[in-house]
């Protein structure tokens, strides 16, 4: 396959950067040209595993379209064969952005984070807190319409 | 553009088959052939998105490779132009699949949820808990292998 290269003039390099180069060990699940997966050392759950690009982008805002796509792509069959080798029935796929947010390598990554029962040997997965808050109809209308003419505009 | 069609005999329509035919309005944001995106009405945060495949998958591992491409390759221009029109700094971008992952519509959905801050008047998102366990290296190596070797026979 060729080679596919990114300008990273901007990139600060990460461990993610030396784990893709082999430079630093990974237990891989999965590589393409664009994509490279492995077992997160740091696991939520048995089979923890992070999706992520070659391409060294810090955010998702901040990643390529093909990048992107390349990814969205393989998530279906990663996660087919995480639930197939460890009998988990439900995961949650999870991708942070900003150290506000949870990020704690500045390289997009997504987890994949299958779910046990609490108590598991094999740990429950991830602890979700969800709080949500009044929706406002004429408001929600004009902010879809902002959002919907930024991605029109391509900004 | 061309109809896409997919068989559907299995599955359930839910309320976001009616969302995206407009039988049931939405606070749309975003629209292609594969993919459609609307504000969540019952927000974690102001911009709280939610971005689902217009082929009535439940699961993730379920979603064709197509599909599941459209919906990477949209989530860096969606997640730009949340930011942009919020003014957030951070965000989570969350896929649940099972009712033990928090899965409430059976259709998959990936939330874009913007991060403000604690008590702020948006809403300060997605609540996340870590809770990480050891790993050990040798079962880790022979989990990968297994899952490698999975995805590689395409199971």
């Amino acid at each position: 396959m060729s080679a596919v290269c990114y300008p990273r003039s901007a990139m600060a390099d990460t461990i993610f950067t030396k784990i893709i180069s082999g430079e630093i060990p990974s237990h891989r699940v999965y590589e393409d040209d664009l994509v490279y997966a492995f077992l997160d050392i740091g696991p939520l759950s048995r089979g923890h595993t992070l999706v992520i690009p070659k391409e060294a982008a810090e955010t998702i805002d901040a990643l390529s379209d093909e990048s992107a796509a390349a990814i969205g792509r393989v998530l279906p069959r990663i996660s087919r064969a995480v639930l197939k080798a460890t009998g988990a029935a439900a995961y949650n796929i999870l991708q942070n952005n900003g150290e506000d947010a949870h990020q704690e390598v500045l390289h997009v990554h997504f987890h994949i984070i299958p779910v046990f029962e609490k108590g598991a040997a094999e740990g429950a997965g991830l602890g979700i807190v969800w709080s949500p808050r009044d929706f406002n109809h004429e408001k929600g209308a004009a902010l879809a319409a902002e959002i919907a003419s930024l991605i029109e505009s391509g900004s």
